[in-house]
């Protein structure tokens, strides 16, 4: 007679990536008690039936803790994966967010800001969509169009998901909150919440970027821009060669010491081990004790033909196409902004 | 009946800027006697009276030490902070001030260079005021002229400083050093002595950089310089473009990495992170660990854009401009020094 | 009457590289039990009858384990080595491999991936012999071909060590593994997998770079490719007068430093802690302890003359180059590829 | 009655540079036995009649080890500093030297070369001496003559330092081996053994230098040795350029940091500070705790200003002179080589 029972994975929760393996929440659940004294037992009788068997493949602690102080939830999840090679492989995640919105004044100020991004939003939603059926497939080849696109974008999934977290907490906060002796399963909202920060991130990302569009009027700004998105081409194409080298050191890296040196146990981290060795942060003992010749072999001539040759390249496309706008500037040569004259026209119609 | 009672803040003591946040000087203040045994016993009575209670939000405690051998006070200040969310955040201020001065010989030495910098002050003071009475606005086109008043403007708070520490000093130390048995304050002494030797290390900085004026009438300095001079617009301009882009990447790796990474914990915080990264001092393990999707993303963008591309940018700048003006030297072509030859020859008049 | 005897070693073994000396596997072998106590009173006996001796050089202990859940066998070897002078160096070597290939049925598609690769491995032969007899000596004169030639040495390496582990093991295995008291050597085996793991790595390297034929066809790709051929001859030159300085900074390092501080302890290691000093992985505080004058003056020189001075003469040679190729493109003079053109014509004959 | 005597300093033994000051070799010297517990008794006796008082300044424990197996003798000296400030500050040296020469046959081989570059040597200066008699004046317009002239007093300042030192050797170390129970001071031989040492590492570096002599001749090498001879003039009157914004950087970073930072602790270690901040070795979280204002105001304009703008006019300086003598061999006008004309037609003379 077992005290716990499976429980099936739910289809929308969020999937845990660990070392070993991808993790659903399904499994032998088992909720411990709030007294001390109880949870021991507990914790004996689990011993007793072995709940931890040969087939336990991981153990997962969840519990939640509240501040009230900085009105914070600390959401915990302490794992314990069990590889086949043995032994046990521990990790953690603390999210500490704020669940319970709109407390403080300042709060509110926060919610009118809220409010008035998504006016905005729709405002600018609907000024793209005039553009677009004015422009037509003119529309789509300026660059900043489609940032504006993609930021539009990015509003909207930013909104839904502040909205999505927000009608979870207001449906589910209060019942969670009520049942005491039950687990709230708190785990999802933090997630979602973690998520919703990071395309809060990215838009933001991307709100800056979108500066450039009105900087590049000046003319030693638009000298400068205009460097920029001519070598892209170039550069691009370099990039390509760059990696197909980086790439093919990975590999090499990756198959070498990679059963021994930590940095190149994958081919993704052999990746960002050298671009770690060209910034400087590497560990060459490790490098050269693993294959004392192939090691150094290995290392001289990645940082001959990556640091002193290749790197290089990026710089002598950069050099050159810069004199090439400065000498097309100076003979009063500029970049034709056909479209940027309209967009300005349009914009002159619009707001004067 | 307590032992101790509360003190307002005095308006002039300095703020104190611990992690939580900034405290004036104010507050519980209860002094601590010279013998061991009785300080053991106004602690307990410390403990039993709970003078640190839940609403404590710091304690300090301040001690000064004086060691006769190298004539230098030890002002000592420990900080213990209680945030809101619990536990003690702990910090220290150790200053090593001289404030007996002129006590040996060579103190007297530097009392007779104090006074010489005090009377080449006023000559210098009066010299530039001939000049701007003399060429007036012309005066202020150039640069060297800007470097001469902030100079002396930095001279005179310094010596300001001097004399108001050395005043503070005669005027309080001797009290200070009667009074055993009450806490005598040397807080405020260290830390304009502190911020007096801040001043001092600015104004010898652009000291130094005044030797420019004096270098630039050679050919290669001329050269040399004059392509510094000449880049500058474009070098503000890019610079203008470069921390848009770096402030958008701080602000994506403050929002994605910020509650769990500390090298990121607040947006000035990333700023700085991402200068190091580009030098090669950083810690991806932990960018990786806290988001291994957005991690690696940021960080390999970062290095492409920024370190690849971007820094690539002042390169050309200051490579274009090089050539140019080594291109007008070589047909006779010099930058026009007229103000400076009117000011070679003013000064003909003064010393020949 | 020792209970060891001596063996001696024998010829196709590997040799083993200490710290101190290189040592073949001959010398008084001694096979411990699997049972403890059994074990327990070998030792004593060793100890008894002195087995470390003051001639002993060198002490391996010798074992394997097998782990069935991943299919792995781990061969350890721990060295402690006695050097002349005194004390005890340990080292370690931990081989995971696989030795029991062709179990799950995931080994049976690599085992068929295995034959493909041999098929065309021929095919290539043959394909490069037809060429090399159509072309003759104009076939030696192109990069690519001499890659294709590296390559086909590559891969017959690869499949002959594959084949002759795999027959070595499927020779040996059933009888090492039934001997469970005599001990099995499978240092060997685990010696000639990493030999052909490492030959794989560099194959692989090569195939990587020969992606670079393929994407010459391209015009932005053909102007960066003829760019870096182009300079070969200077970068080839300018790297050999950079490794003059290099070797003649790494002599004076290992002899100021390398008998005090590790990196430098040998001319080789000299001259991979110098990359280090320019990526900026270095101890500046062991130097500067070592020898407080030339430790300063060397690492400063060091840092101007190759960080500051040499390192751009490389990017000098880029730049100069790639604006020389860019001007050549934009009068539409580009390089005769006619070996490239028959090449392309031959294969068009075969394919289409 | 004191057990230990004051002897004076002699004056040809090296001084001893310690943390806190400069130590001559005289002082209140105490031989320790060789037995245990005489040792224990004597340390005692040292202890009861205060050796170690309040005027002591520093104790030296000088002991010698030799180890026949490897023929070298470790000298080492153990130092406790009592600073005025209170506390121990503790450092050691150990030197590790053959002093013991031409025991087995390779140290005879050693000697072999040794009379060979001694001959060799008096060749060389016969050779230079006729040299200059020939050419007088324009002999000194060489930079290589210089470096001859150089590597010509090098040698003999090795040869005479390996001279005085075997012969040291050879009339002391017998007579020190005696004495077993007076302590024999092998630590200035080891001394200037460093010495040597230090001298032929100079010597090897400069010989190394030499060989660009040699491939001067080839195409492409003369190319790069023009470009690095025609810059030189421009590089040093940057490099005085970028030092003095270095040195006012450094003297910022000393005054600021200089009492809390150790890296900045003096104006010299502030310099190598700043070196190691342009390759990514620094600790900026000990910079920004002493100074959360001034601390990143430092860093971050020092990188802009260092690393982003004054190290890239190196790389200007090369550029445009690079493409200069490129442009300048593309149309056949070459360097003059006068003289090595002349040092060629007379070096055919003596060996043709």
């Amino acid at each position: 007679m077992y005290i716990w029972k499976y429980s099936t994975p739910s289809s929308n929760s969020p999937w845990h990536w660990g070392f070993v393996g991808v993790y659903r929440n399904g499994g032998f659940i088992f909720t411990l008690s709030k007294s001390k004294s109880e949870t021991k037992k507990k914790f004996i009788n689990l011993q007793l039936n072995s709940w931890i068997r040969r087939g336990t493949r991981v153990v997962f602690i969840d519990f939640s803790l509240y501040n009230a102080n900085v009105n914070l939830f600390c959401i915990i999840r302490l794992v314990a994966e069990f590889p086949a090679t043995g032994g046990i492989l521990t990790s953690w995640q603390f999210y500490s967010v704020k669940l319970l919105r709109y407390v403080s004044s300042y709060d509110y100020f926060i919610a009118c800001c809220e409010i008035t991004f998504f006016i905005l939003f729709i405002v600018f939603t609907i000024q793209e969509g005039i553009k677009i059926k004015e422009f037509k497939s003119a529309y789509f080849k300026s660059i900043w169009n489609w940032l504006e696109l993609l930021l539009l974008v990015l509003y909207f999934v930013a909104i839904f998901f502040n909205s999505y977290c927000k009608i979870q907490i207001f449906l589910l906060l209060e019942s969670l909150l009520k049942s005491t002796e039950k687990y709230s399963d708190y785990y999802f909202l933090a997630y979602w919440h973690i998520f919703y920060n990071n395309v809060i991130a990215i838009t933001i990302f991307f709100a800056w970027i979108k500066i450039f569009k009105f900087i590049s009027f000046n003319n030693t700004m638009s000298q400068l821009s205009s460097t920029l998105s001519r070598c892209i081409k170039d550069i691009v194409g370099f990039a390509i060669m760059f990696f197909i080298i980086l790439f093919a050191y990975a590999q090499l890296g990756f198959l070498v010491f990679g059963s021994q040196v930590d940095d190149f146990s994958t081919f993704q981290n052999s990746i960002f081990a050298q671009f770690r060795i060209v910034l400087g942060d590497f560990n060459f003992a490790a490098i050269q004790q693993d294959n004392p010749v192939l090691g150094p072999i290995y290392f001289i001539t990645f940082i001959f033909f990556v640091f002193f040759v290749l790197l290089n390249i990026f710089l002598a496309i950069i050099n050159y196409t810069y004199s090439e706008v400065k000498a097309d500037y100076s003979i009063g040569r500029r970049p034709d902004f056909e479209l940027g004259k309209m967009i300005k026209k349009c914009e002159k119609q619009r707001f004067g």
